[in-house]
């Protein structure tokens, strides 16, 4: 892949963010709008995919894609910084998760204020189920792109987070 | 910039939706969390200073950069596909924004059941003095990405575009 050749690709204009970019816009922001226009067209699909066959939520179904990982269990803290959402919003879907029997609490040794949150056997299977339809779905959206381009896309995406970081110390 | 040397740029390990990609997973699943990654690395950041600086939300900083980009107005409807959000949180923020003076509700002609949302000269106002702000808040944060590699992402995230819309086509 050449730089030209990624220029020259023919995009046909799809009502979104990016319609009404202007010519005189900044690199800077029409690449932001790209990006986000990309980030909305997958997640409103995945989200509503998840709502008609799982009837479930995108927050509950990255706080259990979280809690997979780490299977001793996350405090709510991290929880909070993993999924990149605030404290708030975590504790809500925990409640509603504990009340299905999909996570729980569970006490830490040594520090009585605060508690760790894990998937329980239930959790990690309905969450099992919905992960598999999940990667396939993502599979599909990005097949058009040769294995190539995404290697570059996601070194290039690599940089810019570095970027964001660079300037955003307090992230870090 | 080649594909090797992006795929070599170091990346330190954030807190974020990444953190905890396994080995096996595939390609397309971890493209999509670095995406994510991102866009909500941007988006937390631009919601967080809109409310410190401007004392508004980042969707009725959306809603207000669409109408601006289009002096006669839009329909509910149109401004919900650009938008890439539903029609029902346009309501409630044409509504807030209605009331504060700041957007206003147009009949069309030979067309009674539908109105034109367009932004009053207030609203063009206010929004000039935040869109030239957040146009430097997105300059920075992607300042040390160099020119070349802002090209090839934008045009990457072209494919990756027409890849989605591919594979949706009730969306184009």
């Amino acid at each position: 892949m050449t730089d030209s050749a990624a220029q020259l690709a023919p995009l046909p204009d799809f009502p979104d963010l990016e319609s009404h970019v202007r010519p005189d816009d900044h690199q800077a922001l029409r690449l932001w709008l790209r990006l986000l226009s990309c980030t909305n067209l997958i997640e409103n699909e995945v989200r509503s995919r998840l709502r008609a066959q799982f009837n479930t939520t995108l927050p509950r179904f990255d706080m259990m894609a979280q809690l997979d990982r780490v299977p001793e269990g996350l405090k709510m803290s991290d929880l909070s910084r993993y999924m990149m959402v605030t404290n708030g919003n975590i504790t809500g879907i925990t409640d509603q998760l504990e009340k299905e029997g999909l996570v729980e609490r569970v006490k830490v040794v040594n520090d009585r204020r605060s508690s760790l949150i894990r998937l329980t056997p239930a959790g990690k299977k309905a969450f099992a189920e919905m992960a598999a339809v999940h990667e396939q779905w993502i599979q599909t959206l990005f097949s058009d792109l040769p294995d190539t381009d995404r290697t570059t896309l996601h070194g290039l995406l690599g940089r810019l987070k570095s970027s964001i970081h660079s300037q955003l110390p307090s992230l870090a």
